[in-house]
């Protein structure tokens, strides 16, 4: 295959063969093409795009590039959730929680932090014990009970993925609807996954900014997933501040317990449940969506889904101390204060900013295999539309000793926005894709 | 400086300022930058373009790249001439035996061939003892008299081309106007250029298939160049058939020298006179295109253009003999006749197709290193718009004995459109540029 060619084709907006992109593919795997050329063709399918029947290529192509978890002997029904990413984002822990507790089966294969967003990997890694390793053979006692488990990637699933998405990571070719779509669902088939709810986050926090551009990668996620039986539905979520109210790993697991313990905050109470009540109509459990939402609530305040987080992270190894508020699990010590400016409505919050302040203070990673404090982070008091006086705390920042927390402060201020009067409320539930869904 | 970030904003059509890409050829040619994120900015370049700033500072900085000619001791008026390729296009040799004998100078840094186009050292080098190495020294000394000289490029002028320009090759960006801008202009000026005739080939032979294309190059070309103090003019040159008879390295200097004995082909006459001109008018010494072009025509008459080449040929320590019609070149046999079909006009040729015929007979070359053979080629028959009767010959090829020359025959004929009656006639200068040229 002459991949000068398939460049020259593709940069006049030519249509690439099944055939070739499965070569494509395959000799990348096998080291056969030079990166230089890989990153020009990666930067022409930028601009021209791919159509379904390519996008589906490159999904199948990449998808068989490793190995496949076979979840045969999982009984129906299974449903999995995927987030695009967002500051703040842990519903996956609660989420599990109750979407066992309802009767699902949630082989959850997970991401580490990159950039400004969270990982799930890492939130779960603040847990003592807890290990992210996918065994075979413990994931499928997981899913038979308690009905779920959240472990990474191995290595030999969607090689193809790895490869290209180093190179989509240097060369700006990240945010590319059919390059997405490849990506998530080429992974979602090789774990044995058949139907995803997904949640595609929109907003100043979110790699989608616009409700059009996140409306595009959800009708190429289902189009594309159509192609190989994967039932999917979509929700678009809003991502400007942080969902809940902490930011940081070891927080984060915190608040999640606090959720399924039937308190925590009413936005991440919110996107947990609608996520959860998709779920559960895609799983066929319920038809409607009033109810489905009704009985994800109940998991909460009857403490079944709690449990069987419990019995989840207690699978996986982790210990943490189900009686304390904290969990037992360490903080880093308040180490300075984010304070309202004056009077005033909290209008806007740039999310990118929240999330880059985190990886300032070494709770994320700006490079592949850096290390990660569990410890820090922030704990956000205002949410967008609130009222604050002047001086009033709008978040905490949690930071080890010698961290410059003055620059983190002043990087959080300039990304506030406030106004004089009440700013019309926004939904944290944006859409939906199908609309009937 | 951050190539991530560079990249970014190109991607999405913002400006690149000229510091930006100073350290982008600096760190270029330093090895600073991996390849493949240069390849991804390539190709964001191909989409996006650069503009006319943009394109002089990508310019300065190739120009700097790398040492410099100082050509101040040699008298006014100096003019260049280039071409940006052909198939038979040895308009170089003739031209710039008529150049000095009306009283330029002309430093001319040739490049070889490539694809299917040919090269003007290599036809050079098909001469015995003819060095194409730039030695300074010999330069000037030519320069001073016979007044001109034909060379290659050394390995120092413009490093950050020859890095660029191999990057292009195999990521489809080499068809990119603001690239082949900066390509020409940062080695005319580092050649100590500041005066240029380019002659701009549009058709089925040429890299611009169409005027529009070539025009917008020209206009690139101009705008650029004035930042410098460049002066230029631009004529638009019919690239469908080959230029002349002569297709081969050994068969164009004859044919070139041919012409310098007054004779050879109108079409090369025609298009070699009207660039000469050019050239005068612009070293002022004549401001009327007729009688410039006049002024031209002479020289072939008297012989002086001939005497003229004759010497810098010899001062290149190359050895021809000069009262034979062949020069004394050795000549491939002709292995076999490209045919008229039918008794009919020939309206149109695939001009690359006869490039890429004679690449195939080893009289170019695929990559570069590859090794060339002089004497192998085509001598052409029938011009476009003329007719033939069935089973004329339009096409002879000369060939080395063992070569597959059915191949080359069956491809020949492919490119060759044929029609009932008389095409309109075409003309060999489409254009100027400016207009008033």
């Amino acid at each position: 295959m002459s991949l000068r060619e398939l460049l020259e084709r593709k940069k006049r907006g030519g249509k690439l063969a099944a055939g070739e992109i499965t070569a494509l593919v395959e000799d990348t795997v096998a080291g056969r093409i030079p990166d230089y050329q890989l990153a020009a063709f990666l930067m022409a399918v930028w601009f021209r795009g791919l159509d379904v029947e390519e996008t589906a290529a490159l999904t199948r192509a990449m998808w068989k590039s490793g190995s496949e978890i076979d979840l045969a002997s999982v009984p129906e029904p299974k449903v999995d959730k995927h987030s695009t990413g967002g500051v703040g984002d842990k519903v996956s822990l609660p989420l599990i929680g109750i979407a066992m507790a309802c009767g699902l089966r949630v082989p959850m294969l997970s991401g580490r932090a990159l950039g400004h967003t969270g990982g799930t990997l890492d939130k779960l890694e603040s847990i003592p014990g807890y290990s992210t390793v996918f065994e075979r053979q413990r994931f499928l006692r997981l899913l038979a009970a308690p009905g779920g488990s959240i472990v990474g990637q191995g290595d030999d699933l969607v090689p193809a993925d790895r490869e290209l998405y180093a190179l989509r990571d240097v060369t700006a070719t990240v945010d590319c609807v059919p390059l997405i779509v490849a990506s998530i669902l080429s992974k979602k088939l090789a774990a044995g996954v058949r139907a995803v709810v997904m949640d595609v986050k929109v907003g100043s926090g979110a790699f989608m900014q616009s409700l059009p551009e996140a409306r595009s990668l959800a009708e190429a996620l289902v189009a594309t997933g159509k192609y190989f039986g994967l039932r999917m539905s979509v929700l678009f979520t809003r991502m400007d501040e942080p969902l809940g109210m902490a930011v940081g790993n070891a927080s984060e697991v915190i608040e999640s317990v606090e959720l399924l313990r039937g308190r925590g905050p009413a936005a991440l109470r919110e996107v947990t449940l609608e996520l959860a009540a998709a779920m559960l109509q895609l799983g066929g459990l319920e038809s409607d969506a009033a109810a489905a939402k009704g009985r994800a609530a109940a998991t909460l305040a009857d403490g079944s889904a709690l449990d069987r987080f419990r019995r989840m992270v207690e699978g996986q190894g982790g210990r943490l101390d189900w009686e304390r508020p904290d969990c037992g699990l360490p903080l880093a010590p308040v180490a300075a204060l984010v304070r309202a400016p004056r009077r005033a409505w909290l209008h806007a919050v740039q999310g990118t900013e929240v999330g880059w302040a985190v990886v300032e203070l070494g709770g994320g990673r700006q490079r592949k295999g850096e290390s990660i404090d569990p410890s820090v982070g922030l704990r956000w008091h205002v949410e967008i539309g609130a009222h604050a006086e002047a001086g009033e705390t709008v978040a905490e920042v949690l930071a080890r000793p010698g961290t410059d927390t003055k620059r983190v402060v002043s990087r959080l201020q300039a990304a506030l926005a406030w106004g004089d009067t009440a700013p019309e409320p926004k939904p944290w539930i944006l859409g939906r894709y199908p609309e009937s869904v």
